[in-house]
Order: structure tokens, then sequence, then C-alpha cells
């Protein structure tokens, strides 16, 4: 049985999707950041890096969501492309939206993590909503008019959709990038994204 | 044939070493970020985020350090382990090397992403000397005493080379870290490595 510690809204919705469309038996662990339980010597005894999310598997713990991805669908041989390049493709989307989107956004809850000084986090969240809208200028670019990202649906698509939850809140009106708005739109009919929507707001 | 875009001593350097470790035909386009080129139209046209490595191949222009080290070693079927779990593994440590690692290193060089304020951009590369070592605490903890990541060479080896080439720069000295020196001294001794850094510096 495998078990997600996950905190709500988060980037672990990124992981709660993926169980929940690779249809795997799972429990949820819910980790409070608002109460500061990510850092609880009970929960660093089980990811030292105190971040969510963490899945618990029978050979261990696996943290990072482009792994969590990585193990559920190599397993399960679905959302991931065959062909070596189309999966270097949904590996690039999926590497931007971790390493730069995911990245501009943290800038404005989590600025202490890179200055001690509230002038400077103040600044860095100021510019959070220009530095996200330039994130989805680069993926209003590469959708394609229609439809899911590589054609069929895939890691990135799941990964745009946790992402894109934030774009309300990082000041970016989603309806300003019409592709990307359709394909929030047309996830969201998911029933396994709906079933997550619910649990974490 | 494959292109690979790179700029000296940059995160690039993963990449270049990919292929060279991969032994495959290749050749190098050198893009100066000093002068300004990788925001120049004719890069542009190539990779619209302006960012390097970009790797050309004969289906298209692949961009992410992830999803290149993906593209190569999915054809060349070595340099990431077989079991799902040890594969899971290597994408793990990947991704807290692409995400977390180089991003705190980032806030030096590139603090102006995420501020516009001279005073928050100074704060900021003041606090990449913590970041960092507390990033190096992290691998310290899961390098084994001796070898590498996860007892064949592999991704993860291979970008945190990269990263760490980074630590001096950074205000960081590796010898705190007896185990990752230790990763550091052994990876340069491979031909592969050794050329590579004469490259880049």
């Amino acid at each position: 049985m495998l078990t997600l510690y996950a905190s709500q809204g988060s980037v672990a919705v990124a992981a709660h999707l993926a169980l929940e469309e690779a249809d795997l038996p799972y429990t949820i662990h819910w980790v409070s950041i608002d109460k500061g339980e990510q850092r609880s010597c009970k929960f660093l005894a089980i990811n030292p890096k105190g971040r969510l999310p963490t899945l618990q598997t029978e050979h261990g713990h696996l943290t990072e969501t482009p792994a969590i991805f990585d193990y559920i669908f190599d397993i399960l041989g679905k959302f991931l492309p065959s062909d070596p390049f189309q999966k270097a493709r949904a590996r690039e989307i999926l590497s931007f939206l971790a390493t730069t989107m995911h990245v501009n956004h943290a800038h404005r809850p989590r600025a202490a993590r890179w200055s001690d000084d509230p002038a400077a986090q103040a600044s860095m969240a100021a510019k959070v909503a220009e530095t996200m809208a330039d994130s989805c200028s680069v993926i209003e670019a590469v959708l394609p008019d229609a439809g899911w990202f590589l054609g069929s649906y895939c890691i990135s698509d799941i990964h745009l959709h946790t992402v894109s939850r934030w774009l309300t809140g990082d000041g970016v009106d989603i309806a300003n990038y019409p592709k990307l708005a359709a394909h929030f739109a047309a996830i969201k009919a998911r029933p396994a994204v709906a079933k997550v929507a619910t649990l974490h707001g």
C-alpha cells in the first residue's frame, strides 16, 4: 500500500492527482504546513528535507514530484509517451514547471527561503505576478490549440494543472492565456481531478 | 548528429558531460551569456526561453537538463538504474539538485529574475552561502560512504558534479562535507569529466 504525505493545496496536489489517475490503492496522511508539522521530529524522520509530498512505498520513502510521477507511471506504463523524444518532451515541460514556474510562484509564500530581510521578501513577492505571467506565456506558446500537451494525457498535463491552480493567488488572470485556460477547464472535468480538488480546496 | 548549445561554466556542463559520457557524436555551439547571446533573435528562434542548454536533435530542439539526460540515456539504456524504485531515486536526487540546489545558487548570479530592487538582490546573494551549505548537508546525508550515489554511476552523479563546481564561488568549503568532497574528487578522475572541465574552466 502506498501512503502519500501531503499538505492541502501545495504542490502535493500533483502526486495526489497521479495516484488518483493511476487508480492505485493508497492512503493520504495530511501534514499541516500552517501548523509547521513538516518540521516536526516525526515527519523529519520520514523526510529530512521537511518538504511535501513524500510517498511511502514498500521499498522506502520517495520525495520530489518528478520522481514520484516516474515511480507511479513507470510501474503502470501509462501517462508517459513511449517514443524517446516525446518522453523527453514530457520531461522538458515537467522540468520547466518544476524548476522555473513553481520557483517563480514560491517567491510569494516562501521568499524567506532566499532572504532574511522582510523588505527583500516583499520585493520578491511583488514581482511574482510578472514572473508567473512570463511563465504562462512560455506555456501558451507550446500548448496545442486544443487537447493535451503531447496529444495523449500525460505527466505534463497533471503538473501544469497543479501549478495553474496558483495563478489567481499570484495575481495572474488565466483568461489572458486562452489555450492555458482551455486546458485548465478540460482537466477539471476529469473525475480524478474533480475528486482531488474537493480534498485540496 | 546532435548539437548542444551551451555556455561555459553554466548548468550546460551537465548536458555536455552527458554527451561525452555517452560517447555519442556531437558538436558544441557556444553561446556567450556575458555577451547576452542567449537573448539574440537567432538563439530565441531555437529556444524561446533564452536559456542554456539546448540540444538540437533529428526530431527537434530539446531544453531542460533532466529532459536532455532522459533523451540521451533512454536511447543508450545506460546511466539510469533499471529497477523502478532505484530509477525513481535517481530522479529524486536529480530533482533536488535542479529545483532546490541550483535555484539556491541562482540567487547570487541571477537574483534579478526575482526582484528589480538592487538591495533585495544583494540580500539574496548574501544568503546563498547559507542555502548552498544547507543543500550540501542534504546531499551529504544521502551519499554513501564511498562510490557513486546509487552504486553504479548515473545521472545523479553527473548533475551533482555540475552543481558542486559552483560551491567555491558560492562561499561554501566542500571540505566541510567529506562524502561530497570524495565524490567530487572521484568524478574528476573520469576521462569524460576531465575533458569537459578543460572546455568549461
